[in-house]
C-alpha cells in the first residue's frame, strides 16, 4: 500500500473531520443561544433539531470512513474519493436543512444515504474480487476483459 | 501490508457496516410504527429499547473496528476475523433481544463484550510483540519457539 | 507501509479503546448507583453528567482515531503518538471533571480540543505535502531544506 494509493482517501477523511468539528461548534453556539446547559440535551425544538442533526452525522461518520477506505483500497481510490466528497456535501445540506425544519432534512438525508450505499456496493465488489484473487486465484476482472476482447 | 493480509478484515468490516445499516432501518420502522417523529428520541418503551439498542451498537462500532484491525494486522488476520464474525453475531442477538425486553439484551451483550475483550487481548499482545521487535530487536515468538525446541 | 511505521499508532489506538471501555464501565456503575435502568438515559444530574461525559468521549473517538492515523502516516508517527497520549490524558481528566460538575469539565475539554486541532493541523500539512509529491511531483520539504542550506 503506497502513499499514492491512499492520499486522496486521507484528504477526504480530514475534510470529514473538519466538517464534524464545524457541526460540533454549531451545537455549542445553539446551546448558548437557546440557553441549554450541559448535561441537558432537551430544549426548544430549534435546539433539539441541531443537536440531533449533529448526533446523526456523528453516528454515521465511522460507517462512512469504513466504507470510504475499504472501497478506496479494494476497489478504486478515485471513485471512492468522489463519492466521499458527494457524501460530505449531502451531510452539509442535511445539517442546514434539519436546522430549519425536520422536513427539510429529508431530501439531503436520502441523497447522502444513496451515496453511502454506492460506497457499500464498491466495497462489497472490491472485497469480493480480492477474495477471488487471494483464495481462488481467479482474477475476475482480467477474465472479464479477455471475454470482452473475444466478442 | 499486502492485499492478502487485509482482505478478510475488510470483509468483516463491510459486514459490520451492513449490520449497522440494518439496525438504522429498524429504528426508522419503529419511528413510523410508534409515531415518534424526529428530533424526538423518547416514546413508548418498545421504541426506546430499539432506539437504545441501535445507539449502543453504533457507539461500540468504532471500538470494534479499531481492535479488529490492530489485532488483525499485528496479531492474526484469521483469528481476528473469526472473532469479528462472532462479535457481529452477538450484536445481532443483542439487538433482537433488546427489542423484546431489557432483560433479554443481557446474555448477548455479555457475549459480545467477551469477544471484544478477546480482540483487545490479541491487539495488546500483537502490539507488544511488535514493539519488542521494532524497538528492542527482540523476537519473543521466535525465542519462545527456540526455547520449546530445547525442551 | 511497514510495521515500524504504524506500531506506535496502534499502541495509542489500543490505549484509547481501553479508556473507552473504562468510561463505559463507569456508566454501568452509575446506572446501578443511581438506579437508572436501561433504556432510560435521564436521571439525577450526577448520573446524567457521567452519561454525557461518556457519550461525548465516544462521539469524538472516531474523529480522534482518524486524525491520529492520517497525521501519523502522512506527517510523523512520533509526534502524532505523543499528541495521542496527551489527548487521552485530557479525556481522562475531562471525564473525572465532568463527573464532579459541569464546570470542571471545561478546562480539560479545551485542552483535549486543542490537542485534537494540533493533530488536524499535522494531518492537513502531511496530506498537503503528500498531494504535492504525488500529483505535482514537488517535494516541498526537500525544497525548503535546500533553500535553508543556501541561506
Amino acid at each position: 500500500m503506497s502513499e499514492e494509493a491512499l492520499v486522496l482517501l486521507a484528504a477526504v477523511t480530514v475534510l470529514g473531520v473538519l466538517q464534524q468539528a464545524y457541526f460540533s461548534l454549531q451545537v455549542i453556539y445553539a446551546r448558548r443561544k437557546y440557553l441549554v446547559c450541559p448535561p441537558a440535551t432537551g430544549g426548544p425544538p430549534e435546539f433539539e433539531r441541531i443537536f440531533r442533526a449533529q448526533a446523526n452525522c456523528s453516528e454515521y461518520f465511522p460507517l462512512f470512513i469504513s466504507v470510504l477506505w475499504t472501497s478506496g483500497v479494494f476497489f478504486s481510490q478515485g471513485l471512492s474519493s468522489v463519492c466521499g466528497l458527494l457524501y460530505l456535501y449531502g451531510r452539509l445540506r442535511y445539517f442546514h436543512g434539519y436546522s430549519q425544519s425536520a422536513q427539510q432534512r429529508l431530501a439531503p438525508l436520502y441523497f447522502s444515504a444513496e451515496v453511502l450505499w454506492v460506497l457499500v456496493g464498491f466495497s462489497v465488489l472490491g472485497v469480493f474480487l480480492s477474495l477471488c484473487r487471494v483464495y481462488l486465484d481467479v482474477d475476475l476482472l482480467h477474465k472479464l476483459g479477455s471475454a470482452l476482447d473475444l466478442v
